[in-house]
């Protein structure tokens, strides 16, 4: 009697928990190694290009949404930290440190906003899509959360994600790994998801 | 002393993974069919109405957060495709394609913001709500992600819902479904929920 | 035979589902009480303040995105319900009613962006970050969704978390607690997560 109960118990968590197995094809399923080490990770630099050094926006990857080309000018209300600042961006990623060669065509680009949120200091939060473009990896992850440019590193969610990063989870770590003034800034994401369906 | 590991393996399954079903009270639980098969799926038409004939914006549906009745006179150096531009939308969505007799009284409506992010084409960025009020579906998915325009269909995250979507996440497939200049555009939007919590 | 089919199963799932709890060392796993019951929950209040009542910006903690200093000046054809106003924010919350007695140095903050999204009638749509910052607590909650005003309590979504609230997922219910004109408004939030990752 005892024993039938597990034969129940076993096989109605096996439905449950890892439906797409039993099926004949081979299918998607959930994989979460475990919450202290990541199922997948990687390290991308991302660009944002402002203005160039001879000052122009010609190559810029991101654009202030309110006032397109005066980003340098900042209210003088909010004492030169921007507050209420919207920057819409464009921005590729690379694997290592240097500027892609193209701007524009790049295999991996994060697409979304960042936005000033302090009257005391620079502090930021962005909602953004990593989009990947090349053979090896199709898909894209989609992050949000806040920015406390104040702090050496600071979490954001990955909430989601499609094609290749189905529906994954998990938490990117920034640091800011340049600053030039209003012409260029570079952060460094540490990428760790911790649940995958492959 | 094996069986006995099996019963308390078991147990300890079973209380991780369906403690709701062990209550007495009909109680919430998480459902997954399998990561291939949604366990809940719609297809659901978006109407985006910027100006109407006549040039008005008496029945916009959507507004352009940065120079509200100017969306389109674009900022020349953006090449026309309002990189930088945030757009404000509240929008109707219907089962089949045709617009709601009413555009305010809709029983569906996709509340939230879109941006252009490209300088070399027209490409998007979407973050919103599905917030459905009918008798038979209330509550509200929760979508963010990158709407590549160029390709024929784009995928994005549904990161989470409420009332009778309490949790869910999936997957949405947007595909252009008419797009007539700066009047308006229609966007099919295949949802689907991998994890349901019914 | 059929008992050697329970113990593949078992340990199967066991490794599926909980392969944190089997290392030597103390580890991070995913704990539900149930979907009915969360497994943290706590009541917050936030504080937004559009001017003080000397009609200044200078105590403020949010800013119109679009016009910094102009949100009492409504666009006429939007009928006064700010329809694609954009509002950047960065607000104190707290455990009681009262406003802190420092505005900027507060244990707990949201930061992020809400919308006006009606012609019709008061409307919003929020994403935003709560970043807790004392002892106790330290991490973010990172959270989207419709703001039906006209609703008595509406549920938006908390998609993800980081630190303390790593990975967590839940549900938000908003209440409109104090609504002062265009100088002061004050949300309860009643927050309530059923996944969390201890």
């Amino acid at each position: 009697m005892a024993s039938l109960t597990i034969v129940v118990a076993a096989i109605f968590l096996l439905s449950l928990t890892s439906a797409s197995v039993v099926h004949g094809r081979s299918s998607r399923r959930r994989f979460v190694r475990s919450y202290d080490e990541p199922c997948m990770e990687m390290r991308l630099y991302l660009h944002d290009i402002l203005y160039d050094y001879s000052n122009s926006t010609s190559n810029s990857t991101s654009a202030a949404a309110t006032k397109p080309t005066a980003l340098a000018t900042a209210v003088p209300s909010t004492g030169g930290t921007f507050f209420g600042q919207v920057v819409v961006f464009n921005d590729p990623m690379t694997e290592g440190r240097a500027l892609p060669p193209s701007l524009e065509e790049t295999a991996v680009r994060a697409q979304g906003v960042y936005l000033y949120n302090s009257k005391e200091a620079f502090n930021a939060w962005f909602a953004f899509s990593i989009v990947f473009n090349s053979t090896g990896r199709r898909g894209t992850l989609n992050l949000m959360g806040a920015d406390i440019i104040a702090e050496k590193t600071r979490d954001i969610s990955v909430v989601g994600g499609t094609g290749d990063f189905f529906m994954s989870r998990g938490v990117a770590t920034l640091r800011t790994d340049a600053f030039e003034g209003f012409t260029y800034f570079r952060l460094q994401m540490d990428i760790k998801l911790y649940e995958c369906y492959v």
